[in-house]
């Protein structure tokens, strides 16, 4: 009887635990949509926590290619909020600099912000917890001699001002990136560091990445 | 006795003639904000009204230069919603399409539609009437060799499907500025007819936009 | 001995014939550069010379993906006039439009134009028979809704004006493909009709080049 | 008689003197442009030489708005061969990557080199003396967050990698720009340091670049 009654008790508290998952949920581009991929940093995450014996997390991939900003605004309700996230990680702003000169849709940087903040406030509404990302590379070069360099410099210190504004954690990747190359990548090339193309991430950024990640989403 | 009582139902009608009249809203960019000056069209459109003895609609400029669709959703709240009218009228694209060259910030053509559409369904929801404009022209040569001809001809057929789809009217002003200038612009000039620089209105384009729409706003 | 005669006069007879090939080279960009492919123009005009018995031409294809008129100005010697050609068909135009969207690197309307008459001094001083061609496509519709006909059609006036200027024969392909289009694609698509991706040709596209400049070479 | 002999001996010295000045050619775009307005670089050098008592250099500006590197090119044989100068000093490379954005015409960067190397070979063939600047700024800001820092810093490199493959001085003037408003511009603003608008040169804009040609100017 009292056996019994011990395994009803956790029962109950798995049933319990499971219900308390924390749904950690990847909002960006073509690189987090990347991310679900084997090797990807969403999947890597997922594996360390699980090597880790963690097992509180529920990791939701919701990443499209060539989103800008304003793309996962106009998705926000049917890609986030649907899903009852607790914590969502914003990766975005590769493609709003970039479409500037590869189709002449970029976003504006004041515009940038405007739907960046409007995605903040949707998430906080719902008490959902929010982690900023700068957007990390559109090319490895460490002496800025990258053509969007500038911008991306640009739209990071806006990301960058949102999360003071806004009291939240942000994942400096454009930091991490560049400290990483300016160790390991001497001869200065634009790809092959953390990137294959200049953009999307190779193993070892994928490793980064989900590096920064985890130790945040630990924090919750 | 009698005086004073005729005296009151005259205020009192006065009143209600004032609660009652339709509240046009222009909504739009640089062109719109010209509207209301001396000679813009809004101002010519009041001037006729006034001149027929019709006074049952108060006009009000909402246009800001350089808009695109998504800076009228971001704005929609505050300069239109707040202001209650009756009926409000779209006249968006052109910074949609001339930003893609003049800053590498236009709008993709499916953003474009999408953001109009969600304009149009937050302003259905308030059961506000909502009339269509497309985008009159950047450049006035008659033979599509203006350089964004392709794509104001695409963003036209985009505002006539969303008029088609949502039931709504729509003043074509891209095909009544080609038609004007087929037949006042023997020379192929891309400026002078109805535009001072391709896009901004002379006296005769406020004019001729201000038929337009006088037309259509009689009707409701 | 009279048939070791008559076996030297052939042979002195082919090699004359064979200096006095007409050297025809097809110069241009990746369009051109796919024209020395199994179904491509170039292969075409020399299979139908060859069908018709007509043996009197060399076919020389010059083109080079990417390629803008101030590529070809800057291998002009290298590519052009070091194989002394005796006519030279011009084919350019697609990617001083195209790169204007894809990488911000187009050629102003102006600058298009000196640098083709740059080529053309530079070809008739070495009494080179020049022919020039319009730019076909970037999209097959046929309501100018494609992004770049707006500049396509500027652009194939200046060829078009060029060629006046010159005295000098055009191929109109920007001409013979919307009058192909209009017949042959009643659903306004904006590629499959006579190119495979808007721009390069398919069997058909390039059939029709390969008609119309058999044409006009056959006049030399 | 005797004095009639010395006069003309100072005339002969004079014409001979005259004769021998070393004709300095500035060519480059607006910014050059303005060199010759009053406060211009090329007014400040001229009156630097004079109050110095040196008098054996000719200045000649030959600045067009909006220049790019095969606008120069373009124009290399009106404009600068045809005045027979001794040294040249290129000042181009702004509108090349502004372009870009502004208007979609911006150079390619192999472009850029080619077109470049093409104006060194045709000037040294002539044996004239040719001085290389880098493009100093679009925006002042000192963290690489300029929109096209990128950019000019690796038109810079190339720049750079010109003077040393051909053996020519190079007034580095972006080094010089940075270093002036990491020093002068604390506040990070993208204007008013040493230009008036990203750009062009303002009093002291001018006068760096004044004081900076003009310690290489003497040494020819």
């Amino acid at each position: 009887m009292k056996k019994l009654f011990f395994l009803s008790v956790v029962i109950l508290l798995l049933a319990f635990k499971q219900q308390n998952k924390i749904k950690v949920l990847f909002f960006g581009d073509s690189i987090t949509q990347a991310g679900v991929n084997p090797g990807g940093y969403i999947m890597r995450i997922d594996s360390m926590s699980k090597q880790q014996g963690i097992n509180k997390y529920e990791f939701i991939g919701a990443g499209i290619g060539g989103n800008k900003v304003y793309d996962l605004y106009l998705r926000l309700d049917k890609d986030v909020l649907a899903k009852n996230p607790d914590v969502v990680i914003m990766y975005v702003g590769v493609n709003d600099v970039w479409h500037k000169s590869s189709s002449g849709t970029g976003t504006d940087a004041d515009k940038f912000e405007k739907f960046y903040q409007a995605i903040i406030d949707k998430l906080k509404e719902k008490n959902i917890k929010v982690i900023l990302c700068t957007p990390a590379a559109i090319g490895e070069k460490t002496d800025f001699s990258n053509s969007q360099d500038g911008d991306l410099n640009e739209y990071s210190k806006i990301i960058r001002k949102l999360a003071t504004k806004n009291a939240l954690s942000i994942i400096d990747l454009r930091k991490s990136f560049l400290a990483y190359n300016l160790k390991n990548n001497p001869d200065n090339k634009d790809r092959g560091t953390l990137t294959t193309d200049r953009v999307h991430l190779n193993a070892k950024g994928n490793q980064l990445v989900a590096d920064e990640m985890w130790k945040l989403i630990q924090t919750y």
